[in-house]
């Protein structure tokens, strides 16, 4: 038996990607969102949403271009605040001892010590309601040698990404591998 | 050392959720999608892009409603066969014996043995490139009673749901709690 539970972003899995920014100063920032998701394949792009009264909204306006990083499970803490605290009252960078890298390709700064990272230019800005969504074109994919696969692809085991959960509002690593895509369910067709 | 790997759909986690719509004669259909996300607060909204050749995108635009259902590990096998054939040619209700339930809030099918479902009305269509994406509203959100925890919402660990890795294409449980968000980055403050 169902039971309603109304109308929230009630929803599993939800990533923690965290956006990389640079401000008109060019201070680098960095935000954590759970809000996004892959949303075309050509162009490659990736849509994220953000509050207009966030730091980073005004950065992506102004800007142009953001990057999203992959944190591990070793970054929760550090996700957790760049989740947390507005770069309008402090450098997170600084905060957490991570590395902006400015990005050759876009106009903003990558993290690195994360070892998943995509360059993005914004192509399109859709207001929403609270959230403004932007869609980013995925202009690179980079990553640490040390999470590559043996055909040279991150291997999710190595990157250690993490889940969030709406609501219950809970961080979560990734568990076993349950089988290969686009092979396990040919036996049904 | 950071590896450049080119522009592509390349991030950790992907969703793995199934679309649930009517077609213009009323035959339900589902479809597993990993490109979504969540994407408003207010109004809770959540994004799904698909391709025009899909069967789902033509029933969507008739329609203007879809669910979104979240399979479970159990589920994994159906929902890869849910991702691999068009509901143009098959009856995959019928094929993996799943059981669409007519919604009583917007003029789609959710699917009876998975836990957690949403209820969405389209509210706005974005053209990116290969993939349009639907931003619909979430009317209501409904879970199974054996799903909920002490406060009444879903435990991740009982809905077990699918990530899915791009590129590598292979399907992934959720693993242990990280640790609870908008807590364990305080120190850091």
């Amino acid at each position: 038996m169902k039971k309603s539970l109304g109308s929230k972003t009630l929803i599993y899995p939800t990533p923690v990607w965290v956006v990389g920014t640079y401000d008109k100063d060019g201070k680098p920032n960095a935000m954590t969102i759970a809000w996004g998701g892959i949303c075309c394949s050509k162009p490659p792009c990736v849509a994220i949403s953000l509050r207009e009264a966030t730091y980073t909204y005004g950065n992506i306006i102004e800007r142009k271009a953001f990057t999203v990083n992959v944190p591990s499970e070793e970054h929760a803490v550090k996700a957790d605040y760049f989740g947390m605290v507005s770069g309008r009252n402090e450098d997170k960078f600084a905060a957490t001892g991570l590395t902006p890298v400015k990005s050759e390709i876009v106009d903003a700064p990558y993290i690195n010590e994360f070892s998943l990272i995509l360059e993005c230019r914004v192509i399109q800005t859709i207001q929403i309601g609270l959230h403004t969504q932007f869609i980013g074109e995925i202009m690179d994919v980079k990553a640490d040698e040390s999470v590559l696969n043996e055909k040279g692809m991150p291997d999710i085991e190595q990157v250690k990404p993490i889940i969030f959960t709406p609501e219950t509002r809970n961080y979560y690593k990734i568990g076993d591998c349950l089988g290969a895509a686009f092979s396990i369910g040919k036996n049904i067709k």
